[in-house]
């Protein structure tokens, strides 16, 4: 696949007041959004908060194009980051599905419920699933459910990678689709 | 609230020709339907075969009402036992999303990749989730994931509850709803 | 087409504070509604006020089924002669669509935007709408911009009726759908 | 507003064998498109061919960016000068209703009746919507229903603009936005 037709979800925490998301996780998260940008992938993210603001940042940084798929029709909603706005009026959880059908491969940083309908809806449309270890919730738990530690279910309509890093997710995905 | 007001989902594996499903977790699915007929709630399911068949089968008998949220625009796509259905035109999973939306709580038996979005979608809207034990799939295994065997995450935005039997799953409804 | 397999979607003119509807308007939805649920087919409307109530109410009195696609995730949006409210949380227009896409053939009275964009659909989607004459809005103009009196183009997907009163609105649909 | 930020939607025919679109209308379409990657504003369409393409086209050879909402799950759906795809899986209305939600002025060049649902959803959603005139179809004989030429009812929601040229079009949209 060319690398300017790669279209890259990155799902993760959002954040809430009583619920802060550590520097660290922001680290890895605008690392990851700084490297798609370098390696001229099309980034994907519900455009919010946390995590996805963080991985904006990066990539705004970077000087990449990153496509917000927003919940509401407002685009206030939508981080200062993002290049643009998708206000598609669905709704959080319609728009999560929309998000996974209009990307190619998913990285999960973390993640609550909404990450979780996210990574789940990736397998049920049989596409790759890269999660990076070590940043908390759904991350370093949903292995306990995963049949031979990589798939959902019995029928393994696509693949969930475990990597470490940033970077591993980005050689990962190169590895994935082919790219050089 | 009144009985003739509930809206009751159910969720579970479909069928596939080299995934038969038990006469057992049938029987199951049956029994559930017609005891929701009998108690006149509202059924839901997505329509079509293996336990939603099932379970509209076992309404049907009972006379009860049951809609089935369809993928295509094809009322051919419904099974038999359906009363009403509703002809989507979403694709898979986000007619998965809408059925979750229209019930107020959702009655899982067995289930694969797209029964486990439809739970996940049941928890991040706040909505109460029973889960028949022993009817395989992620039925079974979904609790090893579960925050205090209850919960997907630890904002406990609402209960997932086990229990044995369809008769069971209609008492815990009504004590839920505080039906009588 | 046997006749409780029959959906038919009844589109009109919601009601705002300085946009009354007019009594005899009314009048008509009631009957209708009232006729389709004597003929034992499905109503779907939009569930909210206006002309979709009246139509409700007549279909409630008649003992039929009707259901109601309602915009928001409450029931409470429902006017009180639905028989089952479905709670999308697609927002006006979406829903608008999806309500197309579950019916067999739409009737229209009145009709401001939202209407009109549910009649457009409804011609997209190859089926057949029936137009009230003389309750007002579009009902009445539309027929300024259809090819032949009765498309919306020269493609001639589906045709577009228009009958003089609720009864002659019950007689097409049986001639459509060869229902004695 | 700031035009990197502003969101225009063009609508129009699709092609299909036996209905060629004219050279005439397909260089407006290019035109236009070539116009809004010059003034810097992000151009949506539906992804396809016809006076879509066209329009992607100009796009392209202006290196604009060009985000297309596409029916399908599929990118090969798209026409060869998309920069961004969104392959949403919802379908040819559903994907037209969200094309309109996520752009903040509609340009609409001929239209059969696709075109039709999103010049009438971009008045149901208060948005400004812009004809180019003399490009056949809808945008020749939708004035024959607006009420004072303008509007679609007398709610007057949002004002729809007749222009008579690609330069036309873009000097109206900067009018309406404030944009020097």
């Amino acid at each position: 696949m060319e690398r300017n037709k790669l279209r890259v979800g990155l799902i993760g925490t959002s954040e809430r007041p009583n619920e802060p998301i550590s520097e660290e996780v922001k680290r890895i998260a605008y690392r990851f959004g700084y490297l798609v940008g370098i390696e001229g992938f099309i980034l994907f993210t519900g455009g919010r908060d946390g995590v996805m603001e963080a991985c904006c940042h990066g990539n705004f940084d970077a000087h990449g194009i990153n496509v917000g798929i927003l919940p509401s029709n407002s685009v206030s909603e939508a981080n200062p980051y993002v290049t643009i706005p998708i206000t598609t009026g669905l709704g959080m959880d319609f728009r999560s599905i929309l998000m996974i059908h209009t990307t190619d491969v998913t990285v999960m940083i973390g993640g609550k419920i909404g990450t979780l309908l996210e990574l789940v809806s990736t397998y049920q449309n049989g596409k790759p699933a890269i999660i990076i270890k070590g940043t908390g919730d759904f991350a370093d738990s949903i292995d306990r459910i995963l049949v031979d530690g990589r798939y959902f279910d019995s029928r393994k309509n696509a693949e969930i990678y475990f990597v470490n890093s940033p970077e591993e997710a980005i050689e990962k995905i190169k590895e994935i689709f082919k790219i050089k």
